[in-house]
């Protein structure tokens, strides 16, 4: 793995023409918003975040703002994946209009990949796009849906089906805000690091399995995972900004993640993002092992260590009905990915050796989440 | 003006590197839908219309795809500005997304600018953006709305506050649709076509005042009109695609029209868009003259072409109240061309001569309103 300054602070690059910008990790980096927003010339400033988020961390973004002399104002969502939805971009554009953001002006989205996703996408319409700052505050968000433009909402029949692209302007990863974030969460999130290990970079996820307990455990083992794993996400941005090849790499696990979402009706009790992409990581593994693309002990390897940290495996750790094949065949149908009738599947050759496939025949896959559903399957410890 | 081959068919082309796209004027040429979708590359087409238009116009655009075995679908909204709404872009995404529009697939906005700015908008966030086919059926959509590649959608505050550029692939403008077209909604089209005679091109309104008869009846002149004013559009938008800056120069008029659009609340029986710009155009050269930058009579030019086709050119020939010059000076600060606070304004040294000001007072344009709104504006024939 690249391996970073253990300073305290530690910048990600993102290399993208004119729409370049960095990723700034590490703890107290929120303290810096005032002066990032002053310095990209802002005005006004609409801070848009969540209940949750906004108890925990929402004052001092504020005092940095006012301090600097910006005219802050707070639009505050409910916490969840449910406000990923028209109803919550209307009243955060009427926020955004009512705080009198202008072109020049700025969006700041303070929150998980609900937050950034939602204010993200609306900074991209809003007088057809002002500038937006990411301040990512949970391990998912600060990892993979911060950096690389993708903004949106969800419909009823699947995730994110409605959005943009529209990058930030900058990205401000406080690690100090992932103490007040709950296990449950970090775990989830952390699904999201294991993921660029198996997507291109073995060293990388040897290096989590030996230090994983460092990383939950916060200080410069957990920086260190951040900015490798923003370093890696940039660095596929940066070659296919648009996903016309390779950043669909970056969706490992995502095609089975969104249809088991899609399943609980996107119910957080039930199963939180990084969960479902836990599962579709071992979906993929164990997907790829049926087909004969990679060894058993290869797939059991990943999946122990999924398990190792406590995150869920298999569709049946799912509490309460996902429903059959068929319906999950027909959600991850409605996936973005679909191109002329055709699933997109990400698929590995070993740990660190992802590849998308577009000729995976349909009643392959059918099959495979017929006997993934039918028993418990076998693994190390059963 | 530029003079075209008076043939049938006038190919005007938009040149925006790998966003370049066609915009094919002349009798007939929506039976060419299918052929196109086809060579485009797409399976499934949803044809978005309101139901004036569908009553129309859809049959044979229904019947040209299908006979290209391309797979289309209808989505049909209601006629008129309030279908610019987050309510209405949220059906028709559903809609699209029932129709299986994926990636490689198409939208194509038949209609009115309502039609194109609803539906392109709906393009360009359906899965990060699917491509569309613009077929304009006013002739303000035929002229203006169709290129460009601005869509959006209204919010209470304002209008088109909410959208994308989202060029489209192809743009076809049959005039022969325009036979069904009201005659009010006709004129209302050709204030903007007036209105690239009076951004840069002396000549051009000086042929309009001579073969405007001509125009409005139908065949040689009126295609020849539309491919100029759609050369002009394509000449600026490829200059400047982003509106960062000359592009303003095509919002001549418009900073006062959605003020005056916003103050009856878009009720398309007391004004319609076009209505709006002639009166916006008639007062930006007034308000232009009054600051001493324009002689009266070239004012007066202006407004007694705009008079003598049947369009408004005061303020006191809406219907019905306004509301007063604070009223109207609200309402212009929530536009999207707003910087840092100062309105932008384009005013004009002289027809054909404009220009964009960021530096005019505000309490000149609220002086210059109320003097409007005190009494009838003297003109030639008073
Ligand atoms: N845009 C992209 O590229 C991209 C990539 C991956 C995921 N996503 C999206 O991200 C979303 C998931 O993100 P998420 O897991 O961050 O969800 P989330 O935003 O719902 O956050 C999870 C929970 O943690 C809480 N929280 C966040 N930060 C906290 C903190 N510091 N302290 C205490 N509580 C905190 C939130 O209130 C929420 O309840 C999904 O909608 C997914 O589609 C987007
Ligand atoms: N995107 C841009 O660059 C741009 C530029 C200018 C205007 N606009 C927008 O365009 C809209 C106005 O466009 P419009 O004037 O076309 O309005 P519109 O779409 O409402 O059409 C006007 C009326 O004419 C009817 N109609 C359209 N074609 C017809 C036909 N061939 N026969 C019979 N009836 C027909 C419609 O049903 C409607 O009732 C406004 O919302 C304005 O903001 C956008």
């Amino acid at each position: 793995m690249t391996v970073f300054a253990p300073d305290d602070l530690t910048v990600v690059p993102v290399s993208l023409g004119d729409r370049s910008y960095e990723i700034k990790i590490g703890p107290g980096v929120l303290a810096e918003a005032g002066d990032a927003a002053k310095a990209l010339g802002a005005r006004n400033v609409a801070v848009v975040t969540d209940q949750t988020v906004a108890g925990l961390h929402l004052e001092p973004v504020m005092a940095s703002l006012e301090a600097a002399g910006i005219n802050a104002a707070p639009i505050i969502v409910p916490p969840g994946e449910s406000t990923k939805s028209f109803a919550h971009l209307e009243k955060v554009c009427a926020g955004l209009l009512a705080a009198r953001i202008e072109r020049g002006d700025l969006v700041l989205a303070l929150g998980g990949g609900v937050v950034g996703d939602l204010a993200g996408f609306a900074a991209a319409v809003l007088r057809r796009g002002v500038r937006a700052i990411q301040a990512p505050t949970s391990l998912l968000a600060q990892v993979d849906s911060s950096v690389g433009g993708k903004t949106g909402i969800n419909t009823p029949v699947g995730k994110n089906l409605i959005g943009s692209f529209h990058q930030p302007s900058l990205v401000l990863a406080d690690t100090d805000v992932l103490d007040t974030l709950s296990p449950r969460e970090f775990r989830a999130g952390y699904a999201e690091v294991v993921k660029y290990g198996l997507i291109d970079d073995t060293e990388f996820f040897m290096w989590l399995e030996r230090n994983w307990q460092d990383v939950f455990a916060g200080g410069a083992a957990r920086t260190r995972a951040i900015a490798k794993s923003c370093a890696s996400k940039a660095s596929i941005v940066s070659r296919d900004e648009f996903e016309t090849g390779d950043r669909a790499l970056l969706n490992l696990g995502h095609t089975f993640a969104h249809a088991l979402e899609g399943a609980v009706a996107y119910d957080g009790t039930r199963l939180v993002h990084g969960e479902a992409v836990a599962i579709g990581l071992a979906l993929a593994f164990r997907f790829s092992a049926s087909l004969g693309l990679v060894s058993q002990a290869e797939a059991d390897r990943v999946v122990d260590h999924l398990r190792a940290v406590g995150l869920p495996t298999r569709i049946s750790d799912i509490p309460g009905e996902v429903g059959n094949a068929d319906r999950l065949m027909d959600l991850m149908a409605q996936d973005k990915k679909v191109k002329a009738g055709r699933l997109t599947f990400i698929l590995v050759r070993g740990i660190g050796r992802s590849f998308i496939s577009t000729d995976i025949p349909p009643q392959n896959a059918k099959s495979f989440l017929e006997a993934e559903l039918a028993e418990p399957v076998p693994s190390f410890d059963d």
